[in-house]
């Protein structure tokens, strides 16, 4: 949709790899709109995963005892945070929509995101208390999760080897998106690309590219239990 | 246990922290239980998340189109994985239990301990197909999440605003322990420190380090969907 702003988080080493196309046909797809897109391509940019006393530029409230958490939220509101959380803020605060696509290892995001999603959704950006979930700070902004599994779509059955897809994505989704505000867009998961087809493969990308044409009209999940669990 | 050899995978940037304390209590108690205890201090180490081309000393199979689970795969075949992951993995060859002690970050760990179950736990050395699960490389050998939260307990509560802590544990305990083949002894988990009196922390710390004493009498859990969500 014009004008809208768009940030796709994206973690693929690889631009020629089937991460890359889905990445790919979203920005064009999104452009074609009329839509602004940004691209954080985390392996590209050498991504600081590590939450680390690096992070706060100039001195610390306590010296003595280094707690994470506790300075990331006082340097946050001084903004003395590091300028490369900065400018994801910044992103963050400007998208309408932010896209995660990624591979997903170990039934979630590789270290790179989760890096990602550490550093920069600190307190006092996308969060404080009581401001969280539905109070989050970045309520009215959408996310949705774009990933591919080595697993089959069989295994990610609520009788199969791996369970339901829906369980490992709660963490990421409601753990992480709406403790923050994020409505959550149901996510888009291409299974085992590595065992398709190429055609089946370009039917994966394709069907990523048309959902996208009318993303501007769906609704959020209702991201509670029920809809990850079944009660 | 005398002659058991753990494995301590922690992840804290302050030796004065809360988490510190577990992990110090926890080399103490098993030391002087008589089993040699190795830890892995991962920002003291600056331990790599980020899964990359350096991970593979020498050439790649496919210079073309970069893929990491392929060229991990091979490289560890091949033994010409990077010196921090070969050296980790002789760590987890060698352990009959490994314990991560570790902050609970979005749902999850810290992006650092991530990078090392991304890394690590690579195919050809934890698992390989159809050796996954029950049949993972890693079976015969015990886990144990070690963790401590922001929220209170009563939050993570099957009604209360984060869900039971279980649904968290899934991704971490089934999607990359099991998966490997570990069996899952029961997490630690070290509800909200900060919020506690330096009393209750002191009996926090007191009821791990009380735990250990019998932590090789215990039973693992039934790492399925019924313990996490149950049904």
């Amino acid at each position: 949709m014009a004008g809208k702003k768009v940030l796709i988080v994206y973690a693929h080493q690889e631009p020629k790899s089937f991460n890359g196309s889905l990445k790919r046909v979203a920005v064009e797809e999104l452009s074609r709109q009329g839509c602004a897109v940004t691209v954080s391509d985390l392996y590209a940019m050498d991504f600081e995963p590590r939450a680390t006393r690096k992070d706060i530029a100039g001195a610390v409230s306590n010296p003595e005892v280094f707690s994470y958490g506790v300075e990331a939220y006082e340097a946050c509101k001084k903004r003395c945070l590091t300028s490369d959380i900065l400018e994801e803020q910044k992103k963050v605060q400007e998208a309408d929509l932010v896209i995660f696509q990624f591979p997903l290892y170990w039934f979630s995001v590789p270290a790179i995101m989760k890096g990602w999603m550490d550093r920069v959704l600190c307190q006092g950006f996308a969060f404080d208390f009581p401001g969280i979930y539905d109070a989050g700070f970045l309520k009215g902004k959408l996310a949705l999760l774009s990933l591919t599994t080595g697993g089959t779509a069989e295994m990610y059955t609520r009788t199969g080897a791996s369970g339901d897809f829906r369980y490992f994505l709660w963490p990421l989704q409601h753990g992480a998106l709406h403790f923050c505000g994020f409505q959550v867009l149901a996510p888009q998961i291409s299974f085992a690309p590595e065992y398709a087809s190429e055609e089946e493969r370009k039917a994966m990308v394709a069907s990523w590219a048309q959902r996208l044409k009318t993303i501007w009209q769906e609704k959020p999940i209702q991201c509670t239990p029920p809809w990850y669990f079944g009660h």
